[in-house]
């Protein structure tokens, strides 16, 4: 039933928590996506003695071990020359690496110094694993059928590495188990609220198939994670399958995407299908809907522009919005977010405009117009309205969820999904 | 110097990658200000002998163990049967944490089953940590001179046990050990040029005087940490000053802030204490340094408005540039990027204007304009400027290293800062 793991990080801004440990967690989850399950994860320091008794504990109870971290360019990155002790190796120069540094610092316009060249020094006998994003390369050891895998701890280069090597060869080997995950992704209902809809898990799947269903709640929604262990990748994913079924005939109305989709990938991907393209207006969001949308390649193709109109004055001069609403109304109104929809729209000469306009705090709030309180608009050649939404929350956080709010107002109206 | 100990989370939802273990970190960061110091974290699964086996090897090797996870209610939940085996002992009922129990479920008004009464049972002979974010008590177990206290997984009753009795605990213990940290954030040089003009860490402080000094790379900057151990809290602060002010004569120029402190924050603060106002048009980086700066409270007071012009019409509508500069040197240029900053500053009547233009990729790209090129445009009363970097990198880190070097030049232009 697959192969075992432990996970192994290493890092003092680990131990003295300045740094979140979020590798782990990426780690354990590919892992498993190829049969290989962690029932261990460790931390420990820039400390070679440490290093070396976590390798050997590692080693002696789990097939794969994984290390993450300390090998930078610096004093305090120590984990290569512990890979070489441990495995009593020296270093060699690997031609690809040294190229790979040579093109990064080149493309930089950066002269290349010594300190940078030796990080194409390698163990020697090992499996070099290329690090396209990054200048550090990673090393797979292969010893009496056991694996370390040895990866910088910057994560986007350590995910570059899990996606394009580890990932790729654990399922080409094989380990007699597959997993499969599958996330629903919902926003604009209460994790409580959903699991009413829902019902009970015993009229989804039998409890003793394999399968398990997490309700995993966050700011911006709650996602739903169907798990699905099996003999076979086929069978786990026609499970899976059976069971999001079974859900989306619960809810699908606030399932607005799957796996790692973000909600600006849908609304884009139903834009670039219907040949629409979209103007923003923001106010309390400040900038971050047009900052998620632009997030997405390809989306100069549907989105036009965006304006931030955090000023009164701005509101009226760059969207035309009467001077009388706001100050008959407010800035933060039903008026005043539709004139904002319906300006950014036809001055951009787009198909639809969005706006908001709220209170982010932590100041500026009233009992009237409370912090949290938003208002958005949506304007298209049919119609011009306003979603009033109360989201109290931390500034952060409440940009973030009225950014969500407003990017699914503009999914249900183009999927004429009713409120 | 201060006492050692492990940090030991439990739950398989973290052994599979599904939830990120954000506990450790914070558990870490409050015992170090209380002299005691991490030098391993474990992650073990909801399995009684995985537990009781971490239980003893931690306990074995450290004087202060702590753990979290498996005081819920359910099934999966059974820290507290492998506490009671691992000390020998049994359940008694607590009575501040039944009262506790009853008077929650009597304020959200739901009744009150078996299975959450069954939380107020505690071990025998340990201090019960009373829970005031939630239902489920924790202990301490003092066994000669070590210590293993025993929390909640819900990171906000975790915290509310660390703020409110582990920490004031060790603190009135005395532990003979202060630590202190100082991070200096810089952005805009290479970590490893970064290091040649710090120079040899020797030249900063002794070796044995219980300094570190640690290199912390992202894609939007380096960090440096300096951290000091010292028998009193006084010295140590002192030391990390005097680091400190050795590691600013030499990189001054690099360094935007300390500890916590964001760009935005910084380049909100100059603007605030000049009284100066920004004004901002964003091609290629979407919105997002709007949205950053609008991140920052009281930001309504220097940030007057915000234009993504995405589409050459926009640019030249919105901003005035003129279509023969789009035409001659393409939207990607120092002249675009210049009549964009000087535009938006001229159109919004503030004192500075900003602007990015760039190709963020994945496709776009061309031999002369290779994606991750990007102009930034700075317009004042005295000049109007471009600067060309070249940022190659995933189109998200691509924005954010585009944001933070825009951020930067307007911190460096207003602080006088030669490039």
């Amino acid at each position: 039933m697959g192969m075992l793991a432990e996970i192994l990080s290493i890092g003092d801004e680990l131990l003295i928590g300045q740094v979140i440990n979020s590798n782990a967690a990426y780690i354990a989850g590919k892992l498993n996506s190829v049969g290989v399950f962690a029932d261990t994860m460790t931390t420990v320091g820039d400390s070679e003695p440490a290093i070396l008794d976590s390798f050997e504990r590692a080693l002696t109870t789990h097939e794969v071990v994984t290390v993450t971290g300390g090998l930078g360019p610096t004093h305090d990155d120590i984990t290569r020359a512990a890979v070489c002790k441990f495995f009593k190796t020296d270093l060699v120069v690997n031609q690809e690496a040294l190229d790979n540094i040579k093109q990064r610092f080149a493309l930089r316009n950066i002269a290349l110094i010594k300190r940078n060249e030796e990080q194409a020094l390698v163990p020697r006998n090992c499996t070099v694993i290329q690090n396209h994003h990054g200048t550090a390369p990673g090393y797979l050891f292969e010893r009496s059928g056991k694996y370390m895998i040895v990866m910088p701890g910057v994560p986007g280069e350590m995910k570059g590495m899990m996606d394009e090597f580890v990932v790729p060869y654990f399922a080409k080997k094989g380990t007699g188990t597959s997993i499969v995950h599958r996330t629903l992704k919902t926003t604009g209902i209460a994790e409580s609220l959903l699991a009413e809809q829902i019902g009970d898990v015993s009229t989804l799947f039998d409890q003793d198939t394999g399968v398990t269903l997490a309700y995993l709640p966050s700011a911006t929604g709650v996602r739903l994670r169907i798990t699905v262990r099996a003999s076979s990748r086929n069978d786990a994913e026609l499970q899976a399958h059976k069971v999001e079924l079974k859900i989306r005939s619960k809810a699908e109305r606030y399932i607005y995407g799957t796996d790692d989709e973000e909600l600006e990938h849908i609304v884009g991907k139903i834009l670039t299908d219907r040949k629409l393209t979209i103007s923003i207006a923001e106010s309390c969001t400040g900038g971050l809907i047009a900052d998620r949308l632009t997030n997405v390649p390809g989306s100069s193709n549907y989105f036009e522009r965006g304006i931030v109109t955090y000023s009164n004055e701005s509101k009226i001069a760059e969207l035309g919005v009467p001077r009388s609403h706001i100050e008959l109304h407010g800035a933060v109104s039903r008026e005043v977010a539709e004139a904002m929809a319906s300006g950014i729209r036809s001055k951009s000469n787009t198909d639809i405009g969005l706006s908001t306009t709220g209170i982010a705090g932590p100041a500026g709030g009233t009992a009237e117009k409370p912090v949290g309180l938003v208002w958005i608009g949506f304007s298209n050649r049919q119609q011009t309205i306003a979603l009033r939404l109360n989201l109290p929350s931390d500034r952060r956080t409440f940009k973030e969820r009225a950014s969500q709010a407003a990017l699914d107002l503009v999914r249900r109206k183009l999927l004429k999904i009713e409120s």
